[in-house]
């Protein structure tokens, strides 16, 4: 077990990597040429145009002041105020920050209570001391602050049981409070909202075969017969995924061809010449940028003949609609009532908004969901039992015993005491995370596979997996250290309340393997996380070799999005490991304290400055978020009763079997009071919203706002593809020539939006001014 | 453990006391004093008026050739077509019936595979014969057809597991089958259903107060605003509950009244007296007629104050209310949609037919509900778990080694074979049916507190409580010996895995038990439920006592109803000893097939000629009868793995692991293809019914037909009280001149119905013809 002394030089370590991150970002962020990878945000609302002034200046900022103030960004991130911060990104990242905030909300009066009660008691005891003495081993440190210090049978137990009530009940009250918050958030965003298509629009989906209608007559003969007063239109959905991955392919090509016209022209002498073969390793030499011409020219023709047949051939037309309603109202009642009398046909949900769709799953025939929902779940079984495996191994190399194993001769190195401490401090949290970046992509996909067809739910189910997948395989494998299999096998052949005892036990000596690992992922992972380098290197190759216009620029842009599949999983992480410890090993808490203030202030930066927001759902994940706090909470009520059942505190124990019994109940008085909120579109607030717009413009006229709101991107990205591509960039130049960037300037000129969104606030205004 | 001679003996008792009961049965209900014992649902229809011609053949049937066909009853119990019965007695009895008939398609099949090849395989081992040399036991003959006589890991165990695969296959195509006909007949009743005042109510609880606005108002404002094009009516809610119990208690004191006026009239000499005290023991002694004439006018004038103040004391007012709707459409859409902003205010549902309601629980505040479920939980948990304990006292005392020790000077008696056998043989069982007794009310008890608003849902909800209790009391316990609270203890400690091993072993041991419980419970209880003991002994008490007018004797006769709280848990035991027991022990199979049968029969019978049908849910019930089903299917499973892990077939145990993922996989398939029928309305339906009903009637005043339909009883009563009573029974009494019975005249006149239902159908003849 490590001593204070390790987990001082890993704090260090990590410490010393975290401000590293954050200096270099501080540098990084003041040079104008890295303007676009730390401030895409601004760019994409069309508030930050290209500088001008000197050559020099233009790349390097040479202003010393700025460079003194370089911790300046972190009260500007806190600054911005939360309905503003809404109107700028979006309710969905707005309510993904209160999840850190929450974080610091529940931990803060913990962790206060945890030093000021537990600590003390803990400390004053002379068990490990004494046992020590014994068997001739020193006791760490940390132990001796943790409820292992505490003799078995001791009347202290008393103390550990009554905080994990009140642990539980400030939990709860904070999740109740939240969850209060986050509905009205919702009601007053969805409220305050303009018209949006999706408001009025229901995806229908598996509509029967019928021989003598098409899809689209067969469903306006239906809503027109069942909804008579409320149908207005509807837009059926074609399978344009060929035609996708061929506009795909061309624009791939294109680039090609660009880059190669772009070598010709820098070096005149030679035209550039290319292999055909596999990644241009063989085949016959020919001229690259003709072959690339025709190879487009082939594309292209390609495109135009199967636009044509999807429009034509019924065969490409999914048995599914996008079905638009006169009213909100109509819109709600259609989207939560079945339709026909056979429940699995004409099966009608709201839609998701436009931007929101995953296309290529509409064109899933629904039959086959259940199924693939079925393989999808016997897959992620493998995946979380067996991906455990190669960690497992990786973990016992990691250890220095292991290292000294397998490459003895690399024992005087290893013996250095400071290697020692990192090996022991650094690397089996790295390995875990290395092994963990890999997974979001597998989940993601996995989720795709299994058909659903929002962004918001796709990420929503990627996030529940991932987090199952991080309970099994990081959490419980790292605290029972053995492969999730194994476990499984003795959790089979274990009596129920023998499981919560073996995992209790073991989790007083883990903690200083988590506070490592929180170090690692929590403090250097985060403050890494705002440094964006994979952006920045990507963004300079690619501004490098392949940018010639504003528009090559801003498409180099990767401003990158939240990430709800894999941050918050994340986050439910410390959640679990903060709940866990508090009345077992409080020392953990400040760690976990540091890490929500951090990623806080990091992530309400990145939401400000980078992120684009992909699609708004109106914190639609809260009841998941909510759902895994209280899960937290229940498994670390029953770890405690199973480690105190082994302290010999028999009488004790009973009194925590109410804790999980409470819980579980406020789960479902939560469930019931504001999760409908989420999930269902009353009836009042559409007919308010109806009567509303109806007074303010009685002669909308919506079918043509609605009649083309729900066509596949492919079509509309077809249809300006030449067109519009020189206005957008000659508009793009106009802006930015007609409206002097405020940064380089320094002017607080207010200045419209592109996007037409609100007027710059005060905040941005002082932004500016604080540069 | 029982030979096949106790068996025998057992299986004589039981089936000469079903003749018995049927033997009883088929001459009782030949006599015309008995008639309204065995034949009220026609009186109810009105088909069968009071008898003319002599004096003694009104009480006595003297046609000799009647008794020869004493068993006729029983064919023309099934004579009658299915489409005729959902007409004669509702679509709940004629699906009910059909749980019945499910059992014999499930198990005959099962029966004859188990018997041609389990039966074989068990039975040419010679595994008990050599054990049985060794201990010098003799076993019994029926262990010898059972797994039992299977030696440790032998090969032949695979033809069980195939037969598992076989058995589960089978039930669930027939359950797949039974649930789309049973779906399908739902749809079919709904779509010919009369139209009815639920078809277009919606009950909205938990309305909002509001200090400027009555209820009533307040729910008509609402519902104009949100639903301003199909809004119609609405009805408040009373808390009426007070007024009905004094309504009850006049009703209690004029029979009472009537009771000494008829002493005083046959015996004219002197008035009757009475003791004013407690049960009439003790006070002073009063005139009887005098006493309960002014005891009434008492309660009279309490009633009317009450009245009074219920119809104008706001607080009398519930907030919810019956909202009627002006089409299907508007109903179905307001019931299935979330109206208010708040989740928890203006929750809507579909309001129950108005015979349905159960009145008492309107009255409870809607926020009280949850804590009433909540407490509700643990009250069941408590009575499932300790209810135990007598009962394992009673079943061991009625051993024969129990009886030997409390009353030792019994033995010579006991050890007579005669009366061992029959104490082996049928007191468990009687003593495990006698505790049961009680328990249904107990449950219902529960299920009224809980605060259900509907006849059907309290028992829908008895009957799952019912199950559950059987499942762990009669089943679980009857198969391990011992408390459910001491088996509660050991499988917590025990692991997951072995408890299936524990339960597994013990079940073809306890075979020969289950059998005398199917016989006692399945076979003679079948047959004196035909019988009606109770109800034929308490009408000719009353018609002695009590009736002077045909009124009178209307009101004595007590047809009673399915009860479904009941009887369906009891067919679920079946079917859980049949499929639990079809692998392991074949033998039991033809004892479930006669229970089957035999009860079909008999409630066939009884639907047809007894039982009043309080309440039509339109087979709601179904999706219950199929979970439970799924879940003995399950239980079965387990168990044979259970079994077969501790008979070393290792090799052969692992194949059915995919049994019950199968199984599960199947009822979620069901689940989403088949419930939603049982639970939503689909708006296709709903707008099919109001189109066709605006084309017949176009004129039709639908808001006089629904003002008054959800007036509570009390009120309804206490209206046509006096006003209509001589009418009434004047129109009764012209009736039975007017029209000649069938029965005694042996006419074939065609009569209409006195509740306006279809006209006597070629059944109804036939049955007149062949008595």
């Amino acid at each position: 077990m490590a001593t204070l002394g390790d987990i001082g030089l890993s704090a260090a370590f990590n410490i010393g990597s975290a401000f590293a991150f954050l200096i270099a970002f501080a540098i990084l962020r003041l040079q104008p040429f890295n303007d676009r990878v730390y401030f895409p945000k601004w760019y994409l609302k069309g508030l930050r145009p290209t500088h001008g002034g000197a050559f020099v200046k233009k790349f390097v900022n040479l202003d010393l002041r700025a460079y003194l103030k370089f911790l300046q960004w972190m009260p500007d991130a806190l600054k911005m105020p939360e309905p503003e911060l809404i109107d700028h990104a979006g309710l969905d990242s707005a309510v993904y920050l209160r999840i850190y905030l929450m974080g610091l909300k529940i931990f803060v009066p913990i962790a206060f209570l945890a030093w000021t009660i537990l600590v003390p008691v803990n400390w004053t005891n002379g068990t490990l001391a004494a046992a020590a003495k014994i068997a001739n081993i020193t006791a760490s440190d940390i132990d001796k602050l943790s409820i292992s210090n505490i003799p078995l049978g001791s009347q202290r137990f008393w103390a550990h049981i009554v905080m994990a009530y009140g642990f539980t009940f400030w939990t709860c009250y904070v999740l109740q409070k939240e969850y209060e918050k986050v509905a009205n958030m919702r009601f007053h965003f969805l409220q305050a909202e303009r018209r949006r298509p999706d408001q009025f629009t229901v995806l229908v989906r598996n509509v029967p075969p019928d021989p003598d209608e098409s899809v689209g007559e067969l469903v306006e003969h239906f809503f027109l017969v069942n909804h008579p007063d409320h149908y207005l239109t509807n837009q059926v959905v074609y399978n344009a995924n060929k035609l996708a991955s061929l506009v795909k392919k061309k624009k791939k090509l294109q680039n090609w061809r660009d880059y190669y016209q772009l070598k010709f022209s820098r070096k005149r002498t030679d035209r550039p010449l290319m292999k055909t073969g596999f990644l241009g390793l063989w085949g016959t030499k020919v001229d690259a940028i003709d072959h690339y011409t025709s190879e487009i020219e082939k594309v292209s023709r390609e495109i135009v003949e199967e636009r044509e047949k999807v429009a034509n051939d019924p065969k490409s037309i999914m048995p599914a609609s996008f079905v638009s309603f006169k009213t909100r109202w109509a819109a709600a009642v259609c989207a939560q009532t079945q339709q026909s009398r056979n429940p699995t046909l004409w099966l009608t949900d709201w839609a998701p908004e436009p931007r929101d769709v995953y296309w290529p799953n509409l064109a899933i025939p629904y039959v086959s969901l259940t199924v693939r929902r079925l393989i999808i779940g016997v897959a992620f079984f493998f995946l979380t039992f067996f991906f455990m495996i190669p960690i497992t191994l990786v973990q016992s190399l990691a250890s220095i015993e292991g290292i000294e194993k397998v490459v003895p001769f690399l024992k005087p190195v290893i013996e250095v005491k400071f290697i020692k401490a990192f090996i022991a401090g650094v690397l089996p949290g790295l390995a875990l995370k290395l092994f963990l970046v890999f997974l979001p992509t597998i989940l993601m996909i996995m989720s795709k596979f299994e058909g659903f067809i929002s962004l918001s739910s796709l990420e929503r189910r990627g996030a529940a997996r991932y987090y199952l997948f991080n309970l099994v395989n990081t959490f419980l494998c790292s605290v029972i250290v053995g492969s999730a299999l194994t476990q499984l096998k003795s959790f089979i052949h274990q009596s129920p309340n023998q499981i919560p005892r073996t995992i209790g036990v073991a989790i007083p000596q883990r903690a200083t393997f988590f506070i490592t690992y929180i170090m690692v992922d929590g403090w250097a992972g985060v403050a890494m996380e705002i440094l964006r380098i994979k952006p920045l290197i990507i963004f300079h190759l690619k501004n490098f070799f392949l940018v010639k216009t504003e528009k090559d620029r801003e498409e180099a842009m990767d401003p990158g999005s939240i990430g709800f599949n894999t941050g918050e999983p994340q986050i439910q992480l410390y959640f679990l490991l903060g709940l866990v410890y508090a009345a077992v090993t409080p020392v953990l808490l400040p760690f976990i304290l540091v890490f929500f203030a951090l990623a806080y202030v990091v992530f309400r930066h990145q939401v400000i400055n980078v992120y684009n927001q992909e699609y708004e759902s109106g914190a639609a994940f809260w009841p998941d978020v909510h759902g895994r706090i209280i899960t937290a909470l229940v498994i670390s009520q029953l770890l405690l009763m199973g480690l105190l059942a082994t302290k010999e505190a028999a009488q004790s124990t009973p009194f925590l079997i109410a804790l999980p019994v409470l819980t579980l109940y406020f789960h479902q008085y939560c469930k019931g009071r504001y999760e409908p909120a989420f999930i269902r579109y009353p009836l009042e607030e559409a007919m308010m919203k109806d009567t509303l717009e109806r007074a303010r413009e009685p002669n909308l006229n919506l079918k043509s706002y609605l009649q083309s709101a729900y066509l596949h991107p492919v079509f509309k990205a077809e249809d300006d593809d030449e067109s519009m591509e020189m206005d957008e960039t000659e508009k793009w130049e106009n802006e930015s020539v007609l409206v002097p960037t405020k940064r380089s300037s320094r002017l607080n000129t207010p200045l419209a939006s592109k996007m037409g969104s609100s007027p710059p606030s005060q905040y941005e205004n002082d932004r500016a001014s604080n540069l």
